[in-house]
């Protein structure tokens, strides 16, 4: 939340855990002033979370482009389908290079910190938030062969309703603010320059793992006889 | 095969296909005359490939630790069950952090460059060879919780058979070189300090999205009338 | 298409491709005329496609059920968040076992006609029409866990937004007819005592799988040099 | 383990849990006089689980086929690489059509009782043992688009080694009794007539959804707050 009261540099965050996932909230709410002092008395350690900033782009053709102001995500963008019945189609492109059509529910745009949101959901790898990259990753693609893709940070996307789309999309920015993408409209997203220092509890990678552990129950299992034959 | 030669620095490469899947070897061996000329005159852009470099370790509760001369892997190193009848039953720690017990056919620790090779066929995501990181994709897992996850290059990975399994494993590298490992050995991992740089035909992102165009169909799809109904 | 013009016994369907992916429609429809004599001529082959009967009721616990009319599916019911920024978080039910809750954006019941359609985008099988049976295929679940199902043909599924939901869902039928639920509403699904008879090309088992070579692309790949190393 | 003493018809069978997953187990050990009690003064619900029964042929153009005696499975027959470093390459036919081939890890062929085994591991879905039906689950395949198939009860399945595959093949039957595969040699795989019946603790539907529940913590969550914005 604090993050988006930033749109350039950012001071260091302590995040407190209010419920819900608490993914990059490590410091339960209940001892906030013990966890400030221990914070403040330092030394402690930091990960940068990168954002995305995103542009959406009306009538892209046309030479004029009204650049709106950017919108930053600490998780992800997402392009869907809404309540359209048609699928997207969604035309990709990274730098100059064209990526591929996209055509299901959408497609997610994702930062390390959001691979264990919704890209996780839509079949996404698990990213370490010290990892400098970004998530490509569909939502119910058509085709069987679409795989998700980690691109480097230093690019930028461009994702672009072609003008002979029968539907409209909806571009969402960390699952709120909808906005409406009519044929012609692009979005472009690229890993803002300022990202968001938030202080560990312990370290990046401790706080990582505990986290989905704790919160996603990632690989956990009843422990069964050791080495029991495969089933 | 050529960077294999190079346990230290490694002098620039133009990878050539000789035919399989062509994989960070963009240069058609048919011309490599004139390939070699135009990358001879240059300029030309490079990618620069992590290599892994493993070490097993025997009996990894010892004290003196018989560390064997390391082996360097472009893919990936994958420890299994062999044919065995039962599950590994590996305990996985990244740097001082307990990561998690895989329980299942085995464990995949991959580059970048080989996100597109075993990693991949086991439900990996596609990693641009420029994002620095290291794939930890498990095997047919025994637990339904299990998905990837994708770690920074700067981590050391231990993967340790249990002293009080009843089964071996079996470590291969770049699919070869299989080598026992018995209750109570380890796999010690990191990325090399001596990457390989291999000759772009274009550059990383285009010969990239080619590999995966060409190499594996990705996201194939017959083109269908456009924006039809969700079926 | 034709099939929904029949709410009691169908007769046999001839199924001609107007373009789309032309899953169970085997008959190219250039050559209708063709088609149909060869067909009338006999003996043909006949798949008896299962169709889905979806009730709706409103304010599940009032005594007084106002079932409306059943809608009749070839392919899938999905109950989904919509627009709505909020997961979905449905109660499910089987004859008089409770399944599960899903939360994510949403839920597929399908035919083993539409198990190549949207469950498949989510992650489903692929299932022979000839299999008896109902597909239980959650979209982008919230949970690591959760894996698609298959239940037999003869039970009652019961899908129910809880009364203290905060969000609507959306059920839509065959991809059309989009209803909104509201808290308290439920979907109840059976297979309907009525399959539509559709007369095979050659017979079931081999119209499948020309369907989904020809239509997905199932499992093609580049034949590359035979039994390369893993790679 | 009991089932396996029938090669024939087979009498109901009371299964009790030792430890282990306890699929088709729902009857606790410690209780078994009460359990056996319960069930001989009956009524009680029986679940009929069905066997594949599997045949190596060697050498399959020989005109004189080598029928040996058929193996029974109630899980599923994995056909594998072993520790060969060449993938496996299956041709895979059903009664006389054409399949795929199957390039990767190796294939599994299950019953529905083995759908939460192995299966499962490898990406399959969870069937409920009333389900007539065959899964057809590769393993780690070399293909992007390869998913899962279920295929009919009544089919037969055929799993050809090439006679040009420089590598042999491993068969193993619910996960014992590995037999090599040598080019030209083929299995067949078809339901076997005389099932298993085993007795249910409530009845088939509410048995399979238990063990899904508390064997595998299938769709298992932290239950947070509800409704919460998507992530």
């Amino acid at each position: 939340g604090a993050a988006s009261l930033f749109k350039g540099p950012v001071p260091p965050v302590v995040a407190f855990a209010m419920g819900s996932l608490g993914f990059m909230t490590p410091f339960p709410s209940e001892q906030y002033r013990d966890c400030l002092d221990n914070v403040l008395k330092g030394p402690f350690s930091i990960t940068l979370r990168n954002r995305l900033q995103c542009h959406v782009i009306r009538d892209a053709a046309k030479d004029e482009i009204v650049t709106e102001e950017p919108i930053l995500v600490l998780n992800e963008v997402t392009i869907d389908r809404g309540i359209s019945s048609y699928l997207t189609y969604l035309e990709c492109y990274c730098d100059s290079s064209f990526v591929t059509c996209v055509q299901g529910d959408g497609l997610i745009i994702s930062t390390t910190s959001g691979s264990t949101a919704y890209s996780l959901a839509a079949g996404g790898s698990m990213v370490h938030p010290q990892v400098p990259g970004i998530l490509f990753t569909p939502i119910c693609p058509h085709s069987l062969s679409f795989r998700p893709l980690i691109l480097p940070e230093y690019v930028t996307l461009r994702i672009q309703v072609p003008y002979n789309s029968r539907g409209h999309a909806w571009a969402s920015f960390d699952g709120k603010d909808r906005k409406q993408l009519a044929p012609g409209d692009a979005l472009i997203c690229s890993i803002s320059p300022w990202p968001v220092p938030t202080a560990c509890l312990v370290d990046s990678t401790t706080d990582f793992l505990r986290s989905i552990h704790e919160g996603l129950h990632w690989n956990l299992r009843k422990t069964q006889t050791l080495d029991g034959p495969r089933d």
